[in-house]
């Protein structure tokens, strides 16, 4: 974080940002279609390529409600740049995950109902499916406990994901934080923990499971990763 | 509740009920779009700020059809004063409730199935997660076992909440009653009643859980009443 | 059964049957939308007052396909009188409980999941809940497993059903059959029946349950009987 | 396959071919309504009958996106033939299924949740319900677990359908295949398939099930087989 944090969207970003907030404010209508949020209480955020800036939802705002007005452009400690509205509380600490791995391009928060549910037993979700596998490359990590506010949930976060393949952490008592190279793909994550979560609950309940081998997990999270889509 | 009961809407509050007819009306769309209901079994009011009455939904309309002119303006004893329907069978309870807790501004009422799988046990709901303790600022309670037609519910009701933060409160072998300022935070506390009911009934199914301290459930309660939203 | 079965639908019952075809069509919307069937699972009928004749869903039609022009006017024995579709293969079922209880003018057939658990089990929905109480005044009963093809369901129903308030049953290893006055009662039956068949196992899966004592059973069935609605 | 794998739609199965894309691109639309996927992990392919070729659904797409253009020609070795975009990354086990298999025109694969749960613990789903003994004609088999990428899991569904009346299999720590005559009927499997599985969990979780005589059985599929529908 060596430039200085910026004032204003720069003139040259402006066409990017634009982008952004109609792209983050889209991406908020995954939440609900997915089942992953009730009221308001989840959130995405982009990082601004090529500027210490991100674009986050304002806090509070039904889903519905929602345009890309709304969106908020804070630097990366979580003050605003731009914008007329609150910005979510939780930008905090999506801001700490954006300084801390400039790999990372996008953040999603849910408290998503059967994710949440093992992370309300601080239990991180066996790779007993191929899915798993595709997408997460493991198991699902459980990160500590932390109260809002300050950086202790971003560093959480980024300390819970250290090392690992998986784009999703369980954060203890809270809910489920994902990220990816994009804002797409850590909503993508979102959607695919909570199904995996249910999933792997489900089955569960039902009788005793085995991890898949590892190497069948790296061959399947190796193929996902580099021969999958478009 | 000194002043005399008004027979009619009185001409200045006549914008004002307007409103509250198209507001309560318009939230009731939020009971079927989060699952709470099943027919026609939720209801939700609104108390008319400067008056004791009240505006209801009709008994036993589908959500679908309702129209801000099929709303029930009821005095504070629910007996009606504008309306061309019958209103809701738990009027007498709304209306105790408005009468006893003159801080409440909206009511909300439900068999949402998780919340009323608690009830159904007389189990009180553990503050076990951050949304928990954000919204209900501790366990949500147990309500008395009551029988419609009297005051029975809305007393226990009362009594149940008497001293707590929840806007929250599990009528045992019955289903939800939720509280607010208005009736926008009745039904969001329904929603959110609702959604940890499931969580925690999930979590718990995967083993033993912990409450959070009692520190941390004061400390996020009272940052998500101050300074939250817009 | 005295009078002999028409041959085609009387003259002064036109436009009866009309309004029929359209409304049972239009019932059969609430299926999915309260997830009570899969693919073309679930089916409704109304019988035609004044003649020997019930208006019925076509069979194996997706419900987003159906138009009046779609259902088929049976006899009570299940002929077809009018109608260029095949009907509900369980259209003999229907038949049979309209034969047998000239006070029933609408029944709903569905495998709708919970319902479907308790009826696979073979065990009767304990009345644990006040909504249990107003809509079914007792436990919810089950019926004998019995092929399709013959008039063994709709006995079963029938029998199931002797002497009780309760409009549904759970047949066994099978799905739910629901009656009413009309469709839309026997419709409502089966939404409701679903709702507290979800409730009631959820409630369990976290403790035992307790019945609630018959004589609130009693006053409240009433009520809700006789003061509920419109 | 003894004739030459086609290197173009042939002029006279254009028409056909249009078809089946715009078919095909539709019967999509019945996953995530039917709650049988998250994000893009589901498809569906049809056979194109006189000709060693199929189509079927682009990697990576959301079902919102996909139009029939997007869908993707291939012949029985999961070559591209026609098409702007890269096929599913199943699309070597479908086509397996079809070499293999010359009485199969539709195939589709799912993650649906509770029957990707009883696959993840390798366990059949025992038929206890009419609607099973309808649809499937017996138990829900399970196939090896088998890694995507070569004949593997094309090998598995074969193996494991063989001399069963299922038309789905449960892929161990994977998902769901089913197959029939056409697309449709293997997406009309996929729906039953996950509401059996659904059904049947819960039901367990309430006490023992007892499989149905396998005379039942019989009796129910072939009538389900020959009478129902249109």
């Amino acid at each position: 974080m060596s430039t200085p944090t910026p004032r204003a969207v720069p003139e040259e970003l402006r066409e990017e940002v634009d982008r952004l907030r109609a792209r983050v404010c889209g991406l908020h209508a995954e939440l609900p279609r997915w089942n992953l949020v009730a009221w308001t209480s989840g959130n995405v955020s982009a990082r601004v390529p090529g500027a210490d800036l991100m674009v986050i939802k304002p806090s509070g705002v039904p889903y519905g409600d929602l345009s890309p007005q709304d969106m908020v452009v804070c630097d990366l400690y979580g003050q605003v740049v731009e914008g007329h509205r609150t910005p979510s509380s939780d930008t905090g600490s999506h801001a700490y995950v954006y300084r801390a791995r400039p790999d990372i391009g996008g953040v999603a928060h849910t408290h998503s109902p059967y994710a949440t549910a093992w992370a309300a037993r601080g239990e991180a979700i066996p790779c007993v499916l191929t899915a798993m596998a595709d997408e997460f490359g493991g198991d699902i990590p459980v990160g500590p406990f932390a109260l809002i506010g300050g950086d202790d949930i971003g560093r959480g976060v980024v300390a819970a994901l250290e090392g690992l393949r998986s784009p999703a952490v369980l954060m203890r008592g809270h809910g489920v934080f994902t990220v990816g190279a994009g804002a797409e793909a850590a909503v993508k994550a979102a959607v695919m923990c909570e199904d995996v979560a249910r999933t792997v609950h489900i089955a569960r309940q039902g009788g005793p499971l085995e991890r898949l081998p590892q190497e069948h997990i790296d061959a399947l999270h190796d193929r996902y990763q580099n021969a999958y889509g478009q």
